[in-house]
């Protein structure tokens, strides 16, 4: 369905959504006061990212880090060690909060904001978007599209990028679409107050294989979402690395950043 | 127990409930402005259909989509691609409501509505009935018999179809029974506000076929209940598939639309 | 820590509430008008109980089936099926509710309907109770001694039975305690309400097994709950064909009903 | 990352919190009238306690037992027997409840009445602390620094421990982190309120295994964290003896208390 560049039959995302305490406190203003439940979060930033940007490293890969503005205010030497180290870094608003339909504005100033802190604080303007909790509104295509955002990636309805086309017919962002299957948060998201039980590192590289090798004979765009403080606990760095080895036994995968890829599909349409 | 045709010794359905957006939009009114789970939804129309026609298709195999009105209106030429393949269309109310006990007439206007819309949208007049969310009252029976309706399909109380009985005595619709052990809502079905673990294929194939063998041995009926949106992701297509190939490994397995197991059975009474 | 009657190292109990529609109706009232949520417990009594009984009765084994006055009312043939096939009758309560700490004569009353139920309608008087839910209340102990009760079956704090003791220094009846991983509920329960993710049988195998293998080394009573609801389905039937299989690999297993393994405990006491 | 004792690689703390029926009570007011969910508590101290005290006796292992004093006080024999086979005995609160950080002055009673306890009743005055529910706040801190405590253990943060620093300035506690996926609760907790699903012994090893491993790659502190109501369950007391199967086989795993190894980290500061 897609023409990937070269002989590549698939594409490959491998994503980081760099949240530490955000997602904690986006969701439930109390946990500023619960040193434990924010110390998940923490632990991305302390522990999970330099080993993380160990593996990328070791297997030179590309990857995308999707950062709050508030984690680049509040961990400004972890996330210049992502910069620096080349990898993209994509917008993912500043506070983690969700988008609500019925204030636009403030989903608005949120977005500002974060980019306000990614460019003061990393120097960075980032041409892509993740909205956190992959909760979109029909304002946030028009304010992606005010701002020249290149592209969006949290959609579930598809597994081929495609441009999105505002109601007034304008062209909107390129979407890389995903799903929650193909990501670490299902599986291994635990709080003492929303207990859910932990997968095996087996239960979750048995989706993603199953997913890959079908997303492989499809053609498709694997955009795999994964969160630091959940993928960089030590057993899951290995499953990562694991699923890292199964995919480079196959042949005609582009894994590429999500900018990359973006670019390529709006290039699509310019030749189309 | 039941006389199967020709030297069958057990039936199977294969249904489809396409609900796209319509079973989030039910669920939460709110829903109507958040694009990210909508998404969801909108994947079985966009991208599921057509890869489980294609399966469908390969398999030379008959199968009963069950389709709210609301999605005959919104995705009508997706619909009509399912009707002119030939499938089977049932009746899976307009807006993929919950029934609700307290509320017989509304109950019915959204039924009738739903008729309406999938002969307007599609010239489809359907002859069975799955509920929503198997959400059943007293009213849902009389109403399928005031309407004529041959079956209904989705009550959990036995493993062999059976004929209604009313209160009043009068023959309601015949009943074509399932499980939710036997579908993929239960092991897929997941949303950031109702998180659940994620199964993978080899978890959902072993219930199938551990199911599958037992209906074998009991001569039941095997009601596989599944949704577009969830198994049509890239690894279920994939599953299905995988199922498919280990029924056919069986002699005696009548696969068949619920109109023709329920013409079968009401044709049993008949005899009887 | 038990003598076991001959040569037997531990006891098995293989017990199964029958529940059918009582256990929904007492959750939720509205649940009286929803066909679809009953109609897993109609399950219990019009399909899973035959063929329960028929695996009972082809490996020759003993049971106990705790019966709720309601079911007994509204399912009455279907438990003289039970009763005239001998296996032992237990009390669970009139209507399956849940025992309210802050009310000990509504669960006086309950009980006391329940024991009049099963006698009206199956001439049965019961030696021993299992307490819906396995709420227990300190009334329940004070509650069985009045009505001279011989046991209670759904503690959670022990492995071996044993005799309680009333607060006033009365004996009160054996305990045959039992745990959530040693039954069915945990794995199969789900409703579209609550939902939960239906368990493969080998998953509940493998917790069985394992909890027998480490029963039969302590010597240890291991009481098996089911409900037909959820063990009656087609692979569960089988599920639990394996584990009987299973178990019989070993020597020196009891398999006894309760009140036989209650009997037993009783007269060690006597005799100690 | 850390200079272990000896030719040590990593080091592996077994503790148990021996919450018996304490972490119910805490929970909801309510239980202290449901005998049945208490009795799971219950279950911890009659007979998970002389098991997993018999389990480390064969295997000659150190351990550290966490006990809110409200256990001291209502099974003061069980703990005495822990203590008197010199395991160490950690601080765990009173009565189990959360921190609240609206709150300190609660905490803080919470925590002295705890010590008076576990001094009163078992002569034990105890160098470390692990905070009930991983519910830690800023006051937490403070206060342990005020009372001399040597160590904190149950933050998620890190996989190596480290000294606590004071927003004062102050040094604070030694923090020994753990994680949810190297524990029991989040595998085994169910009650009837909140049914969760009972995970295998398989699942539970396979995530401890896979974690070990890392742990031992990374040079890291391994911090399982079990609770005797549900480690001590037959099975699971067969798991831990192959947990511990599974580590003995490594060269250079340093199996010590949490007092140890607070210790041991302590003196690197000085050293450093």
């Amino acid at each position: 369905m897609i023409q990937w560049p070269g002989n590549n039959r698939m594409a490959l995302l491998l994503t980081f959504d760099f949240d530490a305490e955000s997602v904690w406190l986006a969701r439930d203003p109390e946990n500023a006061g619960r040193l434990g439940v924010l110390s998940q979060g923490l632990y991305g930033a302390r522990r999970a990212v330099p080993k993380l940007l160990e593996l990328l490293d070791a297997e030179k890969l590309p990857a995308t880090f999707f950062i709050p503005g508030w984690v680049a205010e509040h961990h400004t030497d972890r996330c210049k060690e992502v910069r620096d180290a080349g990898y993209e870094i994509g917008h993912h608003g500043y506070s983690h909060g969700w988008a609500d339909a019925a204030r636009p504005q403030a989903e608005c100033d949120d977005f500002d904001r974060g980019t306000e802190a990614l460019d003061r604080f990393l120097g960075v303007r980032p041409v892509g978007y993740r909205p956190p909790g992959a909760e979109i509104t029909r304002n946030t295509l028009t304010m992606l599209t005010d701002r020249g955002m290149l592209y969006n990636s949290n959609m579930l309805d598809d597994v081929y990028p495609y441009r999105h086309v505002l109601p007034d017919g304008r062209q909107g962002p390129i979407e890389l679409p995903t799903h929650w299957s193909i990501g670490d948060a299902n599986y291994t998201w635990n709080s003492i107050r929303h207990p859910k039980v932990i997968q095996t590192s087996e239960h979750i590289f048995t989706i993603w294989k199953d997913e890959f090798d079908a997303h492989y004979e499809w053609g498709a765009l694997f955009n795999l979402v994964l969160h630091p403080q959940m993928i960089g606990r030590p057993s899951r760095v290995a499953l990562l690395r694991r699923f890292i080895d199964y995919v480079r036994g196959f042949d005609g995968v582009w894994i590429a950043t999500c900018a990359d890829v973006a670019a390529h599909i709006a290039s699509l349409d310019t030749k189309g």
